[in-house]
């Protein structure tokens, strides 16, 4: 007879946020502890082939240096197509996991950055690292669900989901966006989408679906959220190409975790699409 | 520089037809053996737990017979929604695998019937099997692409999809059917859907999906493509409780092929259902 | 100049209010006082021909006592598909009439019911039924309007029309039932509806909207709205050819109200359906 | 198993046409006798309160000649909005009952008039009609549905429905319009519509829905079926005001059907408009 | 990090309201002192042909006065159409401008009306002009943004645009009306919009939108936007031909801009029309 | 009475046609005449400043050859974005003007290019100059209406339109394309388009509307009229800063028409943007 409403409402996003919880993968660990940037997402660009050539007792660290410095190169080109960030302007980092990429946006903009998750685990890990740097000032992290964040309408001149669009409905997502930025805010995702051309989901992408136990939109599913919430793309990137290399090293690396094949099948045979969509709020 | 549509257009269509042309599993096979029906769909009802405890010489065949019995005991409740069907009618079983349902069919009604796969493999030998048995002046298996039939328009008084829908974009799906049957015309389909309430899909309807390199829709898409289509519900059965017995027995028996666990969970979780739709063409 | 919003809105809403205040239908009120439970609904299930060969001093209350059990037991059916209610859960009845189906809830699951209705004369007769049974910790009855209820977001765990729809916009209904019903939640509806298949409104459907004032809806118009506003179906009944032995009876006896004459002929011309919607909200 | 499409394609059409079949209605009768201008719709302007002092030898035929001229006013209204037409254009009247409006058009604008009616009976009384007068080398009847002409695509310069939209669906019959009408061509309809302001559909709209067993639409719904069709409207007229003297000299008279009561009541109460409509197609 | 929203959003509104801020064209001011009733809108009806040949030094007054009896002429029309407005009610002029029309309608009906403008210069004048005029009790002018008002709910009787619509988007404008005007009210709006018939906008309409920087609407945008705004209309009237001679008269005055041509070129090759719609709140 | 459906249909066609039958724009023909690539769209890229200090005898021709250059470099990048194309391909470049992509399409890939233009003028000019170069076996120009061509479903491998989106309404354009490109195909467009984020149209772009007799589209309308046509975006380019270079060139040119200005100043303000969109055909 309560009208409260829970963090995680259904028992798939309890399912989700049981999965992270309990996630310790060494690919988000030990890349994490490189530089204390830890990302819940791929890289970009060719890696250095030397890598693989390193001396066994230093070859291990050397790719994992390497894979870490592309998944920062990511994060970079994701934080390119923000648009004009001041630091008096508050962003949020949607599905934030370890908190990673807010770190990297503060130090760019010095705004303020909410992240959010529903892993309370993540959001206590982030939040001490944000204390540990001296950013909790302007950096904070939230046990939220990015459906309903809670967050005062127009308060957020620009929202992004590295990898994070998977685990909800776009059309609720979207809408819950469309609230929180003000006209002339800026959305940003950088996301796997399997491609309407080729057809119906394959079964590389299928088994990405249940190693993460997510759900990959079609890539037409985007544009129609997003036109359907007022949102207007004004750059569409399609990283594929440079996303294999880092697949490819990263099979080739200690932190393997299996999903390396399916990723890199899906990629080659064209029924998935690692895309940057940048659009605006009108 | 042709604009000749060809029955496969997509890698997806390809490589389904491509995993039916070769698809020899011992479910499929075995049990269509019992009687000449062989069916690509799953069963509903409570089994003779008796053939649990049979001989173990005969254990085997008994659990197959009971398993067949179920199997065609569903297809029995799919004809019945079929509506009023009449000698001179001609109906359609879109996705016909082996043809068992649409023999059953033309049995019960005595009308034509044609049954579509997009696999070569299977028309060829449901046509055999339909000149055994010495109905192929009305019981007819083609090469088609259930998306564009190439049938005349208005020729279909009732079409089913017999567990098949999962394979296809669904607005597209109707939008067709919506050409080949005529006002007052009927729809069944029986197909898993997964559950809306519970949220996306669960890590064991992925694991289905990917079995099959199928795409299991969401319950509420086919709601809504059938209103899109002009077709109207007239009775919707919530199957779940009546298949699980079927997924039971299965597990337990010499045929199973390991996808039985992700069905019983998904079905237990309640993330998907096993739902029979009887809609009407207006 | 003021932004309170009356109950009462249209004169149309105002006609069908002032119909309830003044109606004392015997054949609500005399099935009523069998056991004090008052119905606005109609029966189902076959009735006992027995009744008929009555002698002529108990004849007439021996088919009122069997109308009133028919009803009742389309009352039974309807709460069957309610889910899993239980006694913190709040539900509402939403056009409850004098009542009746409210007490059978609060008996069955222990639960809060609020029934609403347009009708002052009805909330009041409601009321002091509830008082006089000593439930009126639990079931409250109140002059409401069923498209702006003022009930908190998310506070009803279930929600029901029993024959009650066809007095308003099922678009405006539904979203406000979206509103007030959290994920998960269900919506029962059993109602009248004409059949989009044989065309427009026939004449039979006609007189009974002119009879009730009331404006049914076609079968499709409910498909469209649910869909439109997040419920998704689960089971579909339709319990028309299990309704006319209820009218067939019912003309025969004492209470009949001309209106029979119009049902039977919708029902058997296959104009009419009487359907069960039972949907959940996503 | 043809696909040959009927002129009548449902239940309802079927009780339709056979309404008309057998309709021999005084005041569509007797009034067309006049001059053999033989219409099925309403009237419109003040009347001359002469006629009802006129002696009793005389006045009977005083007042229909009096209704006959507010008919007449009404259908020159009509085609005061048809636009530019020329000898060489041709227009379809939709719904053309007897033929009265067609010939009117034909001697206004010396063009092709096609009027299309589901009921023979109508249809061969009009080319009789035609044949009479010498005009069926322009002015052809034809047994057809208006959902469904299978005239040209395009071959329209205009069309009008005068009262006869209220038998079938707005979204499809403007869609077939839209089909025969080229850009630049006119559509117009005079038709009664209930008042969505005022509410649901009052007791007296469906008295007139029972009498002539047609469905009349709210208001809303034929802007919204205009728009989704490429219709844009130019020009709508409330012609409330201006047909109710109409009904009230039709009450008085010999030839009142005695539906007269329920119009002036739902013109009265504001629950239903008589208004024309005229729309460009896009 | 503010979610305050101001009344200038976008650069466009900042540009627009600029220049009313800072507009003092004769034809506005001088015609306003005729009466001190200032308007921003055109003029309807025939003009007096005698103006022209007034003697030397009063023809330039003559023909003042009478663009402004023409202006009033087209304000009175519009009034003619807010429908029943009774001294209790609230109405909302949308784009007052200096605010004659609001004085017009309080002078008439005695209600209370709310006069908006994105100009301050206008909004001070225009409540210095309601002050002189001993009105400000009831007529009150706000610098508020259409889109966005801020007023309560279902506060509105009714609100008109006269000539300000091609300012905003009208599925927004229509939006924020649909939440001010209850059930039942009126909205009234007098404008130039292109014609979809003959095609895009032409260069004369383009001159128009250039000279104002506007941005003039579709005729289909104004029906679309209605409909989907739960607006259903009543009456529409096109006023082209009627406007004429007030751009005529215009033309050959001391007055003029230099928008007279196109005007003149746009209406009279049909490439614009000048229309007033009334609709209902439903 | 006749079917046949004009190239051009409605007046704003034909005035639209007029003006490129007469248009003899030295920017258009002489930059053409540097290597008789007939372009009519912009450039893109970095001038050479030392052209602007060429020798006076030499200046201008400088100039134009720089002018020249960015064109096609502009014309490089739209071919870049059409995917894979075999010589057996068959594409469509849409709005051709003179014929200087198509020819540089064919150079290319080889394969076969309509180009199709309202412009009979423009038609027979690049027919002229196909058949001078040798290429009219694979290039061909027709007089033909974008929304309309006639050409076979499912003929087009990709279709392009370079800057001559803004004379014809995006949803009709988009659903004739869908109809002509088969599954996996791409449609390419370079365009101006107006920011939907600074709101409505500015002054500048009006003026470039004027000068043009068209109608430049809202950013938003391109996503959203792709969307409902079944084209998804895959890639989109932000290409303002890419074209200012080349109108700050042209302004200081001898081939200057005036319009410069307003473009200048709509790009600066931010009120327009130069995009490219590539989709593939779902």
């Amino acid at each position: 007879m309560t009208t409260a409403r829970p963090v995680l409402r259904t028992d798939y996003q309890r399912s989700v946020a049981n999965y992270w919880n309990h996630e310790k993968d060494p690919v988000n660990i030990k890349l994490g502890e490189v530089d204390n940037l830890f990302h819940h997402h791929y890289g970009i660009g060719d890696y250095d082939p030397a890598v693989l050539e390193a001396p066994a007792e230093t070859r291990d660290e050397a790719i994992i240096n390497e894979l870490h410095r592309l998944e920062t190169a990511q994060a970079d080109v994701l934080l390119d197509h923000l648009g004009d960030i001041r630091p008096e302007h508050r962003i949020m980092d949607s599905g934030c996991g370890r908190g990673g990429t807010s770190i990297m946006a503060n130090a760019r903009f010095g705004c303020f950055v909410d992240g959010i998750s529903i892993s309370e685990t993540q959001v206590e890990f982030a939040n001490n690292e944000a204390r540990r740097r001296g950013v909790d000032g302007k950096v904070r992290y939230h046990f939220k669900n990015m459906l309903d964040t809670g967050f005062e309408t127009g308060s957020m001149q620009a929202i992004w989901n590295n990898e994070s669009t998977m685990y909800v409905d776009l059309q609720n997502l979207f809408a819950e966006y469309a609230r929180l930025i003000p006209t002339g805010g800026r959305y940003v995702t950088i996301t796997g989408c399997y491609n309407d051309v080729t057809g119906g989901r394959s079964r590389a992408v299928s088994q990405i679906d249940q190693h993460y136990i997510c759900n990959i939109h079609a890539r037409s599913a985007y544009f129609k959220a997003l036109a359907d919430n007022g949102f207007v793309p004004i750059n569409v990137v399609d990283l594929t190409a440079a996303t294999i290399p880092y697949w490819e090293l990263r099979e080739k690396s200690s932190v393997a975790t299996g999903i390396e094949g399916p990723f890199l099948t899906a990629y080659r045979e064209n029924s998935f699409h690692y895309l940057l969509i940048a659009a605006d709020r009108i």
